[in-house]
């Protein structure tokens, strides 16, 4: 059997009981480590927490050599243990369909994820649109496509959760051109970067997905002992320190609900100049609608 | 302080560690019953799981009287116990917004919800748009607000979580009227209920956001020993016996990754029949935008 077990936000602790049972009677144990850490714990916590070994496993051992993971996991129980939940990355699903392959019985068991976790920022989880992956841009190589993204989701009113790029365990293009297997220190993309980039496509698109007036939160730290939300405009996060990873931020949406600003209030240093950034925007998308829109709204739930 | 917990989807063991602790630790201990149920275990079983009594709270006390669930949380440490995460439902952002205004600290410990578990279905949760629910319709009250946010997400190409109504602990009209504390048993609506409700929205309304040909997934049990997914057209879940509680739907949009196709074949009885159903949306979908979007989709991530 090959468990898929998620190991939530943060501390070793955050395992479900249930997860930790099974990674105590399985065979061998991988910990996923290139889409995520976990900001309070490391592998050496977790062997500590587990009473076992714990393997990990880089990019290249999942993508090119995942029957090394499953191995004999027809007869044997093999964990995969993923931070998060083992659902939230593609790469998972692949390891899922080539265990079927192989006649290799899967099991998953759930943990919090970012992906739900973030309603602990105020926001209904019912009113976010798709999410969307921000990359680290390069002086040649600035991927877009989440720009569309976010304006389809701006366009009907919905927020949009915005995941920072983390690099672990990557060759710089010279080393990699070269052959050495030598490793860049691992970056995580800071909320002041996002903001940036995110405004850099703005003004490079000009189609009004955002502006740097737009209401945001930053979610930093999510789950961890020092998790911090600012609730600030997309300008005002490209100007302030977030300090240690990992980061992800929410761009709002106009079908904002009086309770959810209510609640972001708390996470505002100027909670006037906020509330009127939000007031805009649903005025703007009044506007933009027009009267027939803005009954209908009314109308729903 | 006010520890909020996610006990996850169906297991007493599906707390975390960390959960588990707290709520060794605290002086009283909640657990919200009315907007979700945990399959696999009952009340007792918690309690025999935790070693100490859970007091059972229904909306009246959560609503109503949360101040004395919140009583003394000032100085002593009182645990809320919540089916999934925190925060997925609003009624628990009134009660964090409460208990700030008395001055209370809160802490919130995650877990998996059903709006990430989803993922184990093998759609992408990038691909989800808002998620939606869906009430039990009576003769003179079925209220349709859904119908437009799927029509949203599924112009886009997105994936709609549909969440299914519970009702636990409802009066009848009659004895509301009379008011008698007569509770009615609780209803959990099943597949075919919700099928055959968006089908008859649908046909109301005509503005084809769906139809009964569109591809779907039903998603039966999450999480618990008995977990099932069925993927079929609306028409066809419209027909089938989804059995025990709990179930949610999803809705497929166009932008369906082939890897998800892959992944969700495997769930459906007609194999051939499921994978001309997507090709038919993907189709309609590119007819209806023309090239130029179509093209633009091809040069994203």
């Amino acid at each position: 059997m090959l468990y898929l077990i998620g190991l939530g936000l943060s501390y070793v602790e955050d395992i479900t009981v249930r997860g930790l049972n099974v990674v105590k009677k399985c065979e061998r144990v991988y910990l996923e480590a290139y889409t995520s850490i976990l900001m309070a714990a490391s592998k050496e916590d977790l062997e500590g927490f587990y009473g076992r070994e714990v393997i990990l496993a880089d990019r290249e051992l999942v993508e090119s050599g995942s029957d090394e993971i499953l191995e004999n996991a027809q007869t044997v129980d093999v964990a995969f243990l993923v931070v998060g939940d083992p659902f939230g990355a593609t790469t998972h699903t692949d390891l899922v369909i080539r265990a079927r392959e192989l006649g290799i019985p899967v099991k998953a068991i759930h943990n919090a994820s970012v992906m739900n976790a973030v309603g602990a920022c105020g926001l209904q989880l019912y009113n976010f649109g798709q999410t969307v992956s921000l990359v680290f841009f390069m002086d040649n190589w600035k991927p877009d496509s989440f720009y569309d993204r976010i304006k389809e989701n701006r366009d009907i009113g919905l927020h949009t959760l915005v995941l920072l790029d983390i690099k672990v365990k990557e060759q710089s293009f010279e080393n990699m051109a070269r052959g050495r297997l030598i490793y860049e220190p691992p970056r995580y993309m800071n909320i002041e970067t996002a903001a940036l980039q995110l405004l850099e496509i703005e003004n490079l698109r000009g189609e009004s997905a955002y502006t740097s007036a737009t209401p945001c939160v930053s979610v930093s730290r999510l789950g961890s002992p020092n998790q911090t939300f600012v609730a600030a405009t997309l300008g005002e996060l490209a100007e302030m320190e977030s300090g240690e990873p990992l980061h992800s931020l929410v761009i709002l949406g106009h079908r904002t609900h009086e309770m959810e600003i209510e609640y972001l209030l708390e996470f505002a240093a100027d909670k006037e100049g906020y509330k009127t950034a939000v007031e805009l925007e649903v005025e703007a998308a009044k506007a933009a609608r027009g009267p027939l829109v803005a009954k209908e709204e009314e109308d729903s739930d």
